[in-house]
């Protein structure tokens, strides 16, 4: 799904050989949900024998970095200007996961402001909620050796990414 | 700081060899707060420089089986017919942490049921929180084969530990 | 590609219900090589901005353990009475990966002996070999409580693998 | 052990107040070999019971990492100029390592060129060799952007390290 691109020129009367404007429109895919389907690799459990709890996190993670993907996006692509650390994280958890298990993280945008994004979350096994959180993310301006800055999310991010409709919640 | 054993033995008035009873006294120290020191390890960041934010809970669960260990006990020995997967886990953070950084997880018990424990955690460097987040873990028995089951605390493991009084929270 | 399964049954002439015997075939697929394709994800990279040389090692083992479904199989199934640590694994890091990155892991059986399967492995993107590696894991016997003891490797599993071709080596 | 720093400045015959040449000399502990005592989390382990096998690569690290540190350096400090990828590493595993189990990383440097260093590790338990390994790493220019180009490692580091004598091999 990638996004669709198209680029106008505007050139001036004259019929002078390079254009005065360059436009270019990038109509992305607006996104609010997303499932990521999984297995569960060895290396993620533990030994009380299921997945370590922290990787429950990871799991969401991955969710969210394929629903960038999926609006034509990376969330921190090379020589990026801004970054989205996590802000908040938790997690219930019901059910445990075992090696080789297959899942579904389904991911839904539950909060959407100018400079953070909150992501709910639920881990399901055959149609079985495991563990059910949010994740929540701000935009951070990147300055070589000093602190992050809290920064508006750019708008060809901020476009590609809306609320789910609480009808989605039901679903 | 090993638990303190001592055991009694009472005889029957005939002088027999074996005792009739034994009785063995472990005098736990009762905890309800901990402190562990740690350093960032290298694997520990990830591509933005900083600690990833999944790295976060297993600082608390390295506290944690710390904790465990200073009250004498062991959260998963070898054999053990009861043990303790993590129910819910957040985090809200709030500073990065970077290699090498040297910080401490400050662990209080916040709240104790007969099946279940919780955990405070502010994660600090020089005396400024970078992260706090809050830990419940649950009793479960261990059959084999099966799925895990609610269960009671064993008392040596309940008798061990004590919510942190509200005076310890703002010392 | 499941294996194919199919049961004989022998009845006595005098027409019983109950057969006599019962003979169950299992033709596995007979596997000598393997590519799992991959992306990177976030939390596999570290404040170098690369892949963290360890993570190499767990791709690897997860191109394993989707090989052994491959053929019909899984390293750790529930309850097994055998197991398969690894006893040797090394790798030439040659050049780096980054977030986001496809990449290939081409494993092949180099080795097989009645208690280990040695595996070579090549880490691609676009063709080009970015690590190589070798793992070799051994069959023990799960004693519980007890130190693991050395063993053949059960027929079922035996027969599903065999060492890849000189000009499976080349291709 | 941190270095011992002196400075020496050469003033000109006129008496000017400031002077002509200063010379900086940090005696570095000169290190060939370090010893990392550590216990294993739970977060290490996998369902097999045991120390994942990727994790034996972590703990080379962090011992590498600490005797860095032990002669004054980081492997990556901030804004640094050079780099450390690994290029080699291999491991041979002989016995399993349990959740909280204490043992050592022996660390040797056995090799050392201008542009790489390659170090001999053991880890050990009860004076018991677990697993054998080698690490090599070399040193590389960071440019922003471009690709890693091998680079020759600086002075203060390499004069901080020396391969360890056959003598110590042995002890």
């Amino acid at each position: 799904p990638a996004p669709v691109r198209c680029a106008f020129e505007f050139r001036p009367a004259d019929g002078a050989a390079s254009p005065r404007y360059r436009i270019d429109i990038v109509r992305m895919r607006v996104i609010s949900e997303f499932c990521l389907k999984r297995q569960v690799h060895f290396y993620e459990t533990d030994a009380a024998g299921i997945v370590h709890f922290s990787v429950f996190f990871r799991y969401v993670e991955e969710a969210e970095h394929a629903m960038w993907r999926a609006a034509g996006l990376s969330i921190a692509p090379p020589n990026a200007s801004v970054g989205f650390p996590r802000v908040a994280a938790n997690f219930d958890f019901l059910r445990p996961l075992y090696f080789e298990d297959e899942f579904e993280v389904h991911l839904r945008i539950t909060r959407k402001s100018s400079r953070s994004l909150s992501y709910g979350a639920t881990i399901e096994k055959d149609g079985n909620a495991l563990a059910r959180g949010t994740l929540t993310i701000a935009c951070v301006q990147k300055l070589a050796g000093g602190p992050m800055q809290s920064a508006t999310i750019p708008a060809e991010i901020a476009n590609a990414f809306e609320v789910a409709t609480p009808e989605a919640v039901k679903g």
